[in-house]
């Protein structure tokens, strides 16, 4: 990538980087309560997904397929959600979330339920360790 | 399309047929508060759309962007909401917002918000028309 990406502040208050694919950074949220991780197109001035070239929207949804089935095959879990919002962030960034049955805001949607758990940072590290693992297996 | 394709029943109760693409049936949520379309593909037994074969991921994600493109062409809004959750109604599908930042639950996500209004039958059935010429219009 020669043109200059520059990701909005704001994503590194929320969470912490994964690693980079073909297209996109992949950042996961800060947020212990999900298993959430974030994918971000490296290219400017984008805000949504019918703003990429074809050969970008293309490879967008080929690195939301493959870190889908990363996030299924780590963690096992009752349905991934799958997400461009952008409301309050509006450079385009893709949301993938394991959720189970079991967590604070099923079946509700993640985005404002007002529940945040902080991580242990070592426990962060090792799952970030583990997903930039399984992401770069390609 | 050989296959049986079933709807779940709660589809039939939230919102009512637009139009057929070459994989999704398009229907429009009852909830005149927003824009808000749905995709299903007509398919048997999915769930995640990483279930799906890579020709038909593919020709969802042509549907997702060319319906996506109608939303922005015919409401102009503030940003596009993209979003495959199935915490509540798990067979896939996949939903697009045309939000506002004048709407009801900016910037919020639309699906907890408790925020419903009803349609007037006739602007319902206009409104659907539109759409359904639109999204035809390939």
């Amino acid at each position: 990538m020669i043109m200059p990406f520059q990701r909005h502040p704001q994503f590194e208050l929320d969470s912490r980087f994964i690693c980079d694919l073909s297209l996109c950074e992949v950042r996961l949220s800060n947020n212990a309560a999900f298993p959430w991780i974030i994918l971000i197109p490296r290219l400017p001035h984008l805000i949504e997904m019918i703003d990429l070239s074809p050969a970008h929207a293309t490879l967008l949804y080929e690195e939301i397929l493959h870190a889908s089935r990363v996030m299924k095959q780590l963690l096992t879990p009752t349905k991934l959600n799958i997400a461009n919002l952008g409301n309050i962030i509006s450079q385009l960034h893709v949301h993938i979330v394991a959720r189970f049955s079991t967590d604070l805001a099923w079946p509700q949607p993640i985005w404002n339920s007002g529940i945040v758990k902080h991580y242990d940072p070592s426990e962060q590290t090792a799952f970030i360790e583990r997903l930039a693992n399984a992401l770069q297996r390609i």
